[in-house]
């Protein structure tokens, strides 16, 4: 456990469902649909392939070149949005049985790396509180990065941005 | 994902913070210290190991007669109690490494395997609204049983049970 970011994280007088999705080292789409008991829908903003600058070389450990792929979602349960998520993956590093599944927009990450039985853990870089942004017509954003782990690879790199406001009083 | 054990959380009416506790596939205990902001206290009821029946044999897919942990514990914050967890562990099954941590009683199992950088799933079995019980002053407690995977084997079975009440308003 990274204890400066659950240091941080507790010091923030946010609502605590907002805290808890922003501190779980589970899935934050399974959060989501347990705390508004609706389903939780993935909205693809964007999703397309790149070749790997020396930044996510560094952080997979791959080589400069190598295919990565780039998704934005934004995750919206009972028609209001909740977290805009970026999240870049190498493809080759991908399992060969999850890889058309992770290709595909609208699956949320939880729920593909469970329905594979892919045991991982979650490794949390930083969080941090945003002044002065735009998210969902809010202007204080609570972003936070991580890394799943899988096989001691790092599998993806994960930032989400949830809106810090009363829609968190669920 | 079993799917039931999601259906069956989401049509509970209690606390937002008791179902999000008791639907998480990541770390209860760390979930307790995000909603409460407190650190959270292991207060062991009970350890001891026991030579393995017929039911824990085939859970684990070990010989009958192989030694098995079985710790109980409750999870107090700020003077709380919130969960009463009971966990049956192999005692050969668990990493050599990660082993002491785990015969300790005051340790989460969460933070063992987090510090260990043990990859897992959780695989989730039953849940279920229990009345006329009485835990921690409550006679509605919500109990639920798990998996906790690890190389595919089963490396820890768990039952936890929460009191239904206005502790979790958080």
């Amino acid at each position: 456990m990274n204890t400066d970011f659950l240091d941080q994280l507790r010091k923030f007088d946010i609502p605590t469902c907002l805290r808890v999705c922003a501190g779980t080292d589970g899935s934050v789409t399974f959060l989501l649909e347990i705390m508004t008991r609706h389903d939780v829908t993935v909205v693809t903003e964007d999703q397309h392939q790149v070749p790997a600058d020396d930044s996510m070389a560094s952080l997979f450990d791959i080589d400069v070149g190598d295919d990565v792929n780039c998704r934005i979602v934004t995750l919206v349960a009972d028609g209001v949005p909740y977290v805009y998520a970026k999240s870049l993956a190498p493809i080759d590093r991908m399992p060969e049985t999850v890889r058309q599944d992770m290709m595909r927009a609208d699956i949320p990450i939880g729920k593909i790396l469970r329905e594979h039985d892919i045991e991982t853990r979650r490794d949390f870089d930083i969080i941090e509180m945003v002044k002065g942004a735009s998210l969902f017509g809010c202007e204080s954003v609570l972003s936070r990065s991580y890394r799943i782990v899988h096989n001691g690879d790092v599998l993806m790199w994960i930032n989400e941005q949830m809106p810090v406001d009363d829609r968190w009083d669920l």
